[in-house]
């Protein structure tokens, strides 16, 4: 079978606990209490993140991979769940600093870790699910 | 950090619990019962549909959000579960007078309804599932 | 192996669509509204049922089995899903004439339904799913 | 139908999203680490927990109910939901003061604060995840 | 209702059992070993696979339908299911013999043997699940 | 907190992909593939087997565990995952030498492996899912 003429998508998930509060230091408190209700908490919530990355590219005629997924699982662990797992964002993870930590920032801040590992010619898509009923996706072309 | 280059996808996740029959009334019964098999079922018979609503748009700096996810349960709650949850689409939500209530084209009456309510800039993409193994996505693109 | 000194359970998990309204006729519609809710409107509203049916005995040391999954997955088509599949319970099903098909109820007439056809040494129970959220199990003994 | 000889459970599920640490104030920081690892973090991690309360007893003729599942959400929300979701445990719980929050006792502290408002004949089981790979149930008898 | 301006996917989920290994005829044992890990195996593994057909086009005003559910579910059933689920993909489907059964090629086959079959004007696409956390898509344009 | 009076299940969800296929050596082929069917395919086939392990027992009032979920993580790691995973159950795992390896048998020599490690005073019982419709639990009492 030669090549295919179209791209092919490969997905890994993993997942990661982590603390988190929503809030824009700009703001007083009211105006936080008011934009982001109690995910404003000053004594922080947390999620069970569940992560989806994808990576687009053609399928290389040797492997059947588009990439070996062992290898897409391990960068994922070493850039995403070593860092975030069981940490409060806002405290600990560097980040964060600065940048409020709602799933559309993780999932962009995650792309950005991604990004220099992945080959330049593969796309690269972040889903992540803050909770079964809300998640985001970055980037969306 | 600055605006993203990239556009961000929030998807907010809901469900309503409604009776219907497909059913064409141009045709007689015969025709009916033969595009439609036991969906024809004169005594309707019934779903729980699992929704999901996807808003398209840039990451707003101050708040980190696409949009609120709260809002956007709101306006989902008010447009599509008060009007169609435990109801007979077929008898009770105006929308399907006339109109056979496929997936598919429940999937477009709840774009219809929601589009006006989403800021002009922003996307909009329903994905909507009659079973767990049978679902519906519009517009597709 | 000698046979296990311990009882197996396997479990089957099939699924149905059907309409329903909860009302009971001996009650006026004040009283039918106010304990039933949206879950008595006349039109019938409808569900995606989910049903998880266990079977607990010993496992036959020739062939492994407690019973052969594939045997109970034809009897339970044969004796629920062809008689429940897309119908209306409160007009189509027998067993719900003058029997308010709430979940209970449902899981209760598949128990009776199945329970002949099943080895009288076996123990059988019955796990409805009437939405993601709400189940119900019987017997719970 | 005459009243099942029969026991029925029914389920109810619900989540709330909550920060907390492990940690035994009696032990050193060497020792509270040994045994809770990143579970320890001082400054809190988080879960979605998802929550699963089922509640035992005789089906009620008149209803065909063994409890009215609003009636059952809406105890959760009020003694359960309201006081817990988007909360840090450690810190804004009472029932945590003195007492780690692991899954086993979060389930136990739930148990014993719905357990007062269920029917005194009927039955209580409370099952937790605290990821979708770990989770309890008490009492399990 | 006119026909709408824009498309609709419709999808359905079907899922089958097969038994493989990675392997490539023209690398040594040590390469393979190297590249596909415990998965070149050469007794075999195997998976549950799921798999997810969206076909995409404009829905048909007559019934509502861009592609009647049944019928796409029944095509699956007969180009996929029939040969492929309780196999062993590299002894007994020959699409695989001189082909790596990757989830990436076995996306490619299903996608070349349904794609004669759907209408000509309408697009397909495959989605399939080797595990729960890893999947390919197929084509990804 | 004085301890429970009731005792507490853990459970931690683990999983494997390995190839089997059905076969009584004692009979003749006619006779394996009237009982086991498709699943008796000399050539193999595959599943994902989706684990969960129940430890039932006191929750011990220094730590708020019944046990460890890293513990008993990682004792499923050593005694099922590491001698299961990505292997052909009939050939390489000695357990199945002369044992079909039904998911009922399966769930007993999964049980019989973790025993021995479990405290004897607490109780052990394994569920598996041999599809996402199939499953087994084990010891049923």
């Amino acid at each position: 079978m030669t090549q295919a003429p179209f791209k092919t998508a490969i997905v890994r998930k993993e997942h990661f606990n982590a603390a988190h509060r929503l809030h824009n230091p700009q703001w007083d408190d009211t105006q936080n209490a008011k934009v982001f209700g109690k995910c404003n908490n000053p004594n922080y919530h947390g999620h069970n993140y569940d992560l989806e990355v994808k990576v687009i590219g053609f399928c290389d005629p040797q492997t059947g991979y588009v990439m070996d997924a062992k290898v897409l699982s391990d960068l994922i662990k070493k850039e995403v769940l070593y860092p975030f797992d069981h940490k409060n964002l806002n405290i600990e993870v560097p980040e964060f600093q600065g940048l409020n930590p709602t799933a559309e920032n993780i999932a962009r801040v995650i792309y950005e870790k991604l990004r220099p590992s992945i080959h330049p010619e593969m796309d690269l898509k972040i889903k992540l699910y803050e909770t079964p009923r809300n998640f985001v996706e970055f980037p969306y072309e």
